[in-house]
């Protein structure tokens, strides 16, 4: 990863990889980031909140809320 | 859903499915998603807040106050 | 309502109805919508803040601060 | 009243009467209003804030900071 | 001062008075206004923040941190 | 310093000064002021943040956060 | 670093260094700045949250959350 050259290229290799999206307020989410766009809004998949073990399906993240993306893989 | 390629894409599949909406300052709604816009605005149809068995016909929620989309279905 | 397609129709059919306004901060204020603008400024008629039961003729509400509207007929 | 059409319409009316402006971070204040501008900006005559009894000969509220304005006649 | 058509006439006139400045968060700083612009920056000289006895000799607070300014005199 | 016509004005005085820059969320930083921007983004020497004698020779604080800046010459 | 002229010269000088960036909350990363762009958006590599000794690859921080930079090196 010493090529990476600008932030969001750290954000285009983590698609389809597990990631950790810390968001105002506090919480955060992990999930399988599907998608992100220039606003930084998210879609992940297999998605739970910090402190529940239950897993949904899909989630979108409003990218306003972004705090931090951490690429677990 | 391996082919959402945009976040919104999530939304459109969304539309019309139960979701829960987290917004600024903790809370969340669930209801089902009547319809979005470009700046997030989200009508849901019989809603209620996080905490409460209330069910309203009908709410509005200011796209500027998303955090989160969460769909159930 | 199933022919809701924009958030803003939700809006525009409560004018003249009693709604809940919830705004930024946790509070929230009930009364008879009688306007709205494209910046979610609300002016209210009849108007009474959560927890209160003071009722005042008219209350501006700032479009910046407004979390939800919910219709309550 | 019941030619508001638009919330603008209520703070116009506003103008010369006594209001409470409500602010960010859950203070609020009373006073006359001289004038308010379209970034709500507000400028008040013989004002308090809300829990003090000290009068102030004339106050400026930044628009951003608005909540709500309450006139009370 | 029943001729204040604009808030920032208000401004206007407090330049080179002493004026309290609200901020966001709740504290709030005394001073001899000397400077403002349109975005509400302003320049304070003998200045003290609330509850401080400490007294500098000039101050910058940021516009977009103001809730109210108060003229004392 | 009676010649301060614009705020801006105090803070081009202010460079190769000591300075606190007070920013949001209630913590301060203390140092010599190297540079601004009209983004009030400033770059701090010898910098220290309240409470702490650490000292770091350099610091970067983004414009957004900035509530206050207090010359300290 | 007396060659400091604008603030921006002191990320440009970070990158390939240690960081600590302060985020809104309160809390702060470091970690080696790999890159970052006009918005401030930043891109740590081995990066540690305060508190915490779990070290990760890759941290991508949005700009809109940065209170401050602070160069270790």
């Amino acid at each position: 990863m010493n090529d990476i050259k600008r932030p969001f290229d750290l954000l285009n290799r983590a698609v389809g990889k597990r990631v950790v999206v810390g968001v105002k307020g506090g919480t955060s989410f992990e999930g399988k980031m599907m998608a992100f766009d220039v606003h930084m809004n998210i879609a992940l998949a297999e998605a739970k909140e910090k402190g529940s073990e239950e897993v949904f399906n899909h989630l979108f993240i409003r990218g306003d809320s972004v705090v931090y993306v951490k690429p677990l893989e």
